[in-house]
């Protein structure tokens, strides 16, 4: 892990702010549990309805983490104003998510002017055991004004 | 996009129930529109809980796409018995998901024995208005006993 | 293959020019055959240089044509004086490369203000055969000055 | 980087009989450094011919690295008579690589019954001063006949 300047003094406020309206993480209940700059960790509690048809937390929520503290890591280093956008992400699924609870970590790896680098952790708790499950290689674009 | 043998002569059943097991689609809420070999057909309505803090439509959202669409279409060319899991996917984002209905389409490109690979393409109707907004490329294992 | 408008009037002399330039792309032999606004086709005969243990196409030269035919593609459309640099790119291998000739297609599938999105398609033709052999997912930045 | 036991307990012999024959690798210059279960390293001394037409490092040379210390980390830890294709691969180009020797770092991150996923770094050196230029991700699949 690097060591990033934030690109806001007040990042931990307006990241609060995003997440509070970010409707979709909220939707699953992902909660955040560390915010610093170029670095976001936080938690899910694994429910039936993030599960597929065998019991294991569905890829697509697996992808949902990825991106998500991808996405607000990278948006700790961005100027005031300024937003991110996922330009694209690869997830790879390394064993299945079966547990209680997931953990994700997403660090930036590369911070430019104009594309920000990262890569994820997912781990699944499963009663008091780690497994990394899935990582995720992400870029995002900054913009100061909407596409 | 290729013609395929389905690997199940009952796949379609076989999907059906797949899917009304697979709770995390069921919790987004997103309905299958056409099945046939190598190939999902399917459609979102968008609320506000898909979306993220700007109002589009969350990249969490659209991978889940990405990945029921082409697990699907993969599905569909296995053996009775036959599972698929994802290995890997990548997607990228080509425009802002913004619109009332979001269309996903999955499509295997090769089958191998062990290995099929799939494209996806994830639109959003605006007004009446279609956007690509998302293309995804994912690799599928096909297994026959749980990992 | 949607309809690009070049981004310089003179691209096909532009793109002459940096391809007599690309010392890796002519130390491996690759010769352009058609060059047209968001799209590039070209060979490589494959010679026992291009080939790994077993003879087939090596998975680096496969890669090398992605990128050579979706970069130049893409800098069909980017107004003079500017470049492009790759970003990240995605190959997935289908079949393996075994032949006497390597065709190589790279097209646009989104040209934005910053960012170039392409897809790849590199097949290989042996004795008449042709045979998709592999597939690219690239996404470049259009640059005015060098970084 | 995790500890694994190698596949083969004449894993390095294995390596080295295939490195001779791996013409690609040998058309580059590429040359190992360090073999370990599940580690590869090397070095290449950058030539006009690897680069592009700003100089810098061609992106498909570094592609070829990428692919070549991934899967010959995931090489050491197949048993006796198996061999590893690549499946896929992603490549996120970070920095220009610029100066002398690039130097490259594979290692496996997780070794399953039939697939092996892993990453690399691509590293140059110019004028004493090492700079990460780019990271790879890569699938490969552990087969036992030629396909």
């Amino acid at each position: 892990m690097q060591n990033f300047i934030p690109g806001n003094p007040d990042y931990k406020n307006s990241i609060a702010e995003k997440m509070k309206a970010n409707h979709f993480m909220n939707f699953i209940g992902f909660k955040t549990t560390l915010v610093q700059p170029g670095l976001i960790e936080g938690n899910l509690t694994i429910l039936k309805e993030h599960t597929q048809q065998i019991g294991f937390l569905h890829g697509g929520v697996i992808a949902t983490l990825v991106d998500l503290v991808a996405g607000f890591a990278a948006f700790t280093l961005v100027k005031p104003g300024d937003h991110v956008v996922t330009v694209e992400m690869k997830v790879v699924y390394l064993n299945p998510g079966i547990g209680q609870t997931a953990f994700a970590k997403g660090y930036v790896i590369k911070a430019g002017n104009r594309l920000h680098f990262s890569e994820s952790e997912i781990w699944v708790n499963n009663n008091g055991i780690d497994t990394l499950i899935a990582k995720g290689y992400a870029t995002f674009a900054v913009i100061d004004l909407l596409i």
